[in-house]
């Protein structure tokens, strides 16, 4: 068992390595060579042109920031006063006994100051239950507050927002198949006799996944011959040669820009002809399109009602921003979703409590004999000693270790095959997934060792009355692990976070093999996005623990208070100078975060319940299931009172801005303004790629209202899921000069 | 344990006292003088008038009636043929094996066709892990088929009807205080800004709570006039006097024909100035509206969709129909309904697990020694033998009575406290929570005996794994009592049902005592509702048996088959002779019903889990834990399919009918349609009663359409929660003239 002493040097080596990671963030950032890895929103912001020219940051850091920003306050606002009021009242309590010196027991100076220290059937309990029904108090209090700031907030951001697409738009699925008319003239008929005031026009959705490859394919060998420019730029004596076949290992060698360029141009000519095909074939229409209203109330009506009699055809709801949507999942049916829905609950099920049965097969396979009969040419070399207890020690590791990192992938590509629509939605469902699995495999799988597996087995041959029991028996004696596990995933991650790493060392090799001008180095640089469906399942398992916690051991607390103000430190400054987020989620995820703080407190008072009634404190217990009855009807409260403002959109907010906007602009081209706003990004690529041969077919969309970019520098970085749609702003601009 | 003989007989006994029942039937309704017992629905109807003339019944019997078929025929569609099969298969299956015989157990003829006859660990258990499949499949096809139908005859029912208030009307409820406007202004003015081109009118809704218990009050006193007047015309010789103090036994004598007419004078008075107050004053006006629109589709929006920024204020619902709405829950705050559900919850918990802990007391004070010490001069009379036994054998029992024949009433009260704004929603939701108390009490209390606190208690110190055991193993066991209980309190439960004892006993008493004229007669009879939150519950309880039992002892079925036949006979009968439905429900209760079958489905496949798990069939265990999985997927797919058509309106259905209607009467005053819909019923009771001085007044509602009633024979009963608002289709013939 860990002493204090123990933890005090854990602590020190941490935040020495914290530190360390802080330095040589502050060294690196000086750098101005990795000026655009460490301030790439600057860049994208078009504030700053060249690391020399260093102007102020004085854009609009966006709601998304503010948000977070308030969501770390909350958190701390939880805990600061949850851990003075622990650290004044339940230490004391804890450490005047004496029940550990007596016993025969091994204990740290840790466990003294834990609920463990106090002897059984004492009157001491009662300031435990209280301080649960404090901190429970104190929890939803604040809880209470920031979903009200936070839903005044989205309103009001919803409120000041400029003129969007999305919010004159839904997205209608499955049209039935009609015999007689194809998907658009159906669309049209369907929405001109059902919303005939509001109905303005509608976008059909095309299947593009065919094409999209073929762009990125060309995009790949672009870079190639990037590649070789640069080379025979640089050593003007031998033009590059390369050979034809798998990897360039075999094959015929050939001249590489030669070679490279003429198959970029076939490429090309093979996009404008897919690119024909699917514009004039009736099979690439799927069904399914973007309909644009007149008004916002009018698509706010069509988004929040049924349109027919089969509840599964002529499915709508809001669309969501044209970079948000993701455009594979438009075309399944409804039955094939429920079935995904099954197969994934299914599967997630048993990659929750099944993952260590395929890891430990791997590992299994993965010892040194197993290397040395399968690539028995490296067995001298394996058998030296040195690698070979390296081999030893790693090994067994590296197949969890790789397993964990791809897990936020698996779960979204988990979440791209049910079907969900947008973006956000795919980071939503992975994000409580993640929780979940965390929650199982981090917070149960360590309090009761074992996996997964055995734990629910466990459980399912234990009483609903003795799994709280079991669990909350064991959480004093866990609270050294996890502070450990807090300062190492947690501290060191977050200082990890600020470094980027993996960004740095891309960038830098991107930079030295394929860049020729200013925009290929745009290109490399990765701002990336904020990872919603990592980070925050992370903080989420903190808040749990730290709320698990709080009247059993109160000294994990500071450590989970150091891990959120770092993480507030280090969350702001990414997001000022890093990250470009992709979609403005106007706070969506909270009502998710809500509910998952709601359960961590129920846990908390659960596993409270099942400790104290092994310490012959019964007569408290039924006081203790008062409290998650409360709870449970708070949350029940607060979903109905606030979450409507994250589901719906009500009407008097759309007719009110709807009104002001006739007011101000009677002349406005609303047409024009959302006729190509949900275009396939494919189709909108040759806008951004000054070297495609096939840009000239960009005349395919002669309604595309045409920017008034002034620089190319100013351009921002296309997103991953769409094209030049973050340039709307200008579109906007110039739309309301019509 | 009971043998085949004993069920013989007591089968033999319970259809001599069913058919005992349906003769006395058969005698009472062919005496005219309890024509209006029988046949109310006759009357009602304007097809008799009198005993003699009995003219042949053609009318439409309504959408409920037709519904009440296809669920009866439903239940009979799921059980015959599983009755086939489980006779066919199991029954052989089970009766050839010699386990029972070699044991030492004793054991009767049920049990030998039921599984326990097979031995332990036998491959056997194979046929019932194959029926429990094919079990689950047919019900679930057929529950599928029906939703279909039920669905689709739904959206029909409702596009065929006729132009309804309640099509055109939204509720809205929780309008804000507003220290400028009166409620009705806000409400205008709120949808005229919000739903220009679609709002139409609105009317608010009074607190006139005060008014109607007036009302109530001067019809009490009306009845002891009448029977005053016909003491009075049968003895001319001799004025009737009564004595005006309490329960007229002391206080001054009076003659009492002139005593109620002055008090009912008085009455009248007082009702005219509260109408006129409520009227008058704006504090009457609570801050809820029924708002009217132009246009069906205009009201589906609204109903549809969230009005306010805050989800607390402008609550808006689709108006139930006028004669549904639950006035005296019009104006609860929305925190309020959320504290309301709280207690409710809790009280029903307490209700469900505890309600044996109030009876006991009471048992245990209506013991002879506590009757004697409460009333010491009742003692000789108490220690006479025979009265003593019939107390002692008695009394235990009927607390517990009293309690189950007031429980519907008491979860009534329950839901009315909730505060559901319709009657149709307050049955559904009593119907929920009865089938909850029964399943608890009667199914598991039976099974595994002692109080559900008891149960509780045991599943709380049980392993997840023990509780489907446990039950399961004691399932085999209660085979005979349950067959029991499905003929006492089924099949005569039902038969009794037909003869309507308490109404006959009520009918002839007012008959004797009150009726002067033709109307009162009219009033005298009260047909009565269905009772859907009392009968569907039972019925539900029967499929649980039903679907428990098939694998188990299908010797069970043909009782149930038999008790669905008997319903499915006599509700028929009822329907159509005897019950008013006081609204048209359309179906709405249909997802619910759907949710309790699969609910009972679940339960058959755990609790069959739990069984064959003792029966060391472990190797069926997987298979049957798919069972679940694909029911509740199964029930998940069924919700999303189909039950939007219940809870949702289709604007294109909408936009549909409005159209034809536009085309059809172009002309239409739907402003004059609406106008006085939605009054409250105790303003328009003036209307009905020929002898209310305050009759007068009925001019305050200028713009009622005047009806074309020609004799007041037809006029249909007032039902219990509105005045003539069933008198519509008259208002509308005479509208379609305007």
């Amino acid at each position: 068992m860990a002493t204090l002493k123990d933890i005090e040097v854990a602590a020190a080596i941490n935040i020495l390595t914290a530190f360390a990671f802080f330095v040589a963030f502050a060294i690196l950032r000086l750098q101005p060579i990795n000026d655009r890895v460490y301030f790439p929103k600057w860049y994208l912001k078009g504030l700053r042109s060249s690391p020399l020219n260093s102007g102020a940051f004085v854009g609009r850091v966006g709601f998304c920031c503010l948000l977070e920003d308030l969501l770390s306050r909350c958190r701390l606002k939880i805990f600061v006063p949850i851990t003075f009021l622990a650290f004044a009242i339940m230490v004391p309590v804890n450490w005047t006994n004496v029940t550990l010196e007596h016993s025969n027991l091994t204990y740290s100076d840790i466990d003294k100051l834990s609920i463990s220290n106090i002897p059984i059937g004492s009157h001491r309990f009662w300031t435990h239950l209280v301080m649960a029904y404090v901190f429970t108090f104190w929890t939803c209090y604040v809880l209470k507050k920031e979903y009200e700031i936070v839903a005044s907030m989205r309103l009001h951001f919803l409120a000041s927002e400029h003129r969007r697409p999305d919010q004159f738009t839904v997205i209608v699925r499955n049209v039935p198949p009609d015999p007689d008319e194809s998907v658009d003239e159906l669309v049209e008929h369907f929405f001109l006799v059902n919303h005939p005031e509001h109905y303005l026009t509608y976008q059909v959705v095309y299947n593009a996944n065919r094409l999209s490859n073929l762009v990125k394919e060309k995009k790949k060998l672009q870079n190639w011959l990037d590649f070789y420019q640069l080379k025979y730029s640089r050593n003007q004596s031998m033009r590059p040669s390369s050979k034809t076949g798998f990897l360039g290992l075999c094959g015929e060698r050939v001249d590489a820009i030669d070679f490279y360029t003429s198959k970029i141009e076939n490429l090309s000519e093979e996009i404008a002809s897919e690119r024909e095909k699917i514009i004039s074939s009736p099979k690439s229409i799927m069904p399914a399109a973007f309909v644009s209203f007149k008004t916002r109330w009018g698509a706010a009506v069509c988004a929040q009602t049924q349109q027919s009699r089969n509840p599964t055809i002529w499915l709508t709801e809001w669309a969501p921003e044209p970079r948000d949507v993701y455009w594979d999942n438009l075309a399944n049916p409804y039955v094939s979703l429920t079935i995904r829905k099954l197969i994934v609950a299914v599967a997630f099920f048993f990659l929750t409590f099944f993952f260590m049965i395929p890891i430990a097969f791997v590992q299994s396979l993965a010892n040194i004999e197993g290397i040395e009969k399968a690539v028995p040419f490296l067995k001298p070399i394996i058998e030296t000693k040195v690698i070979k207890s390296f081999i030893q020690g790693f090994l067994p590791g590296i197949a969890l270790k790789i397993f964990l990192i791809f897990l936020p992938a698996i779960l979204m590509l988990m979440s791209k095959f049910e079907g969900f629509i947008s973006i956000s939605a795919l980071e939503r469902i992975s994000a409580t997934r993640y929780y979940i699995f965390q929650f199982i495999n981090v917070f149960l799988g360590s309090i009761i060792t074992g996996t997964a597996f055995q734990q629910l087995d466990n459980f399912i041959h234990q009483s609903a009355n003795d799994i709280p029991k079991t669990i909350g028996v064991s959480i004093p004696m866990k609270a050294t692990f996890f502070i450990t596990y807090i300062m190492v995933d947690g501290w060191a991650g977050v200082a990890g976070e600020i470094l980027r790493l993996k960004p740095l060392i891309i960038y830098h090799l991107k930079n030295f093999l394929l860049v020729k001008t200013e925009k290929d180095r745009e290109e490399a640089m990765d701002p990336g996005t904020l990872g919603f469906n990592t980070g925050e399942p992370q903080i989420q398992l903190y808040f749990l623990l730290g709320l698990v916690y709080a009247v059993v051991t109160p000294i994990l607390l500071p450590f989970i208070i150091v891990f959120f103000g770092l993480a507030y430190v280090v969350y702001r400054h990414q997001i000022i100078n890093v990250y470009n987020q992709e979609y403005e989620s106007a706070a969506a995820f909270w009502p998710d975060v809500h509910g998952r703080i709601i359960v961590a407190l129920v846990v908390s008072q659960l596993l409270l319940m099942g400790l104290l009634s092994t310490k012959e404190a019964a007569q408290s217990t039924p006081l203790l299931l008062a409290l998650p009855v409360l709870t449970i009807w708070f949350h029940i409260f607060c979903k109905g009172r606030y979450e409507p403002a994250f589901v719906r959109y009500p009407l008097q907010e759309a007719m009110m801005k709807d009104t002001l906007e006739r007011a101000r602009e009677p002349n406005l081209n609303m047409k024009g303004f959302l006729q190509n706003a949900y275009m396939h990004p494919v189709f909108k690529e040759g806008d951004d790629s000054e070297s495609d041969v096939a840009s000239g077919d960009g005349n395919q969309e002669p309604e595309l209202v045409p920017t008034k970019r002034q620089s190319r520098r100013n351009t921002p970085l296309p997103s991953k899921h769409s094209g030049s749609v973050s340039s709307l702003p200008e579109v906007q601009e110039h739309a309301q000069l019509l």
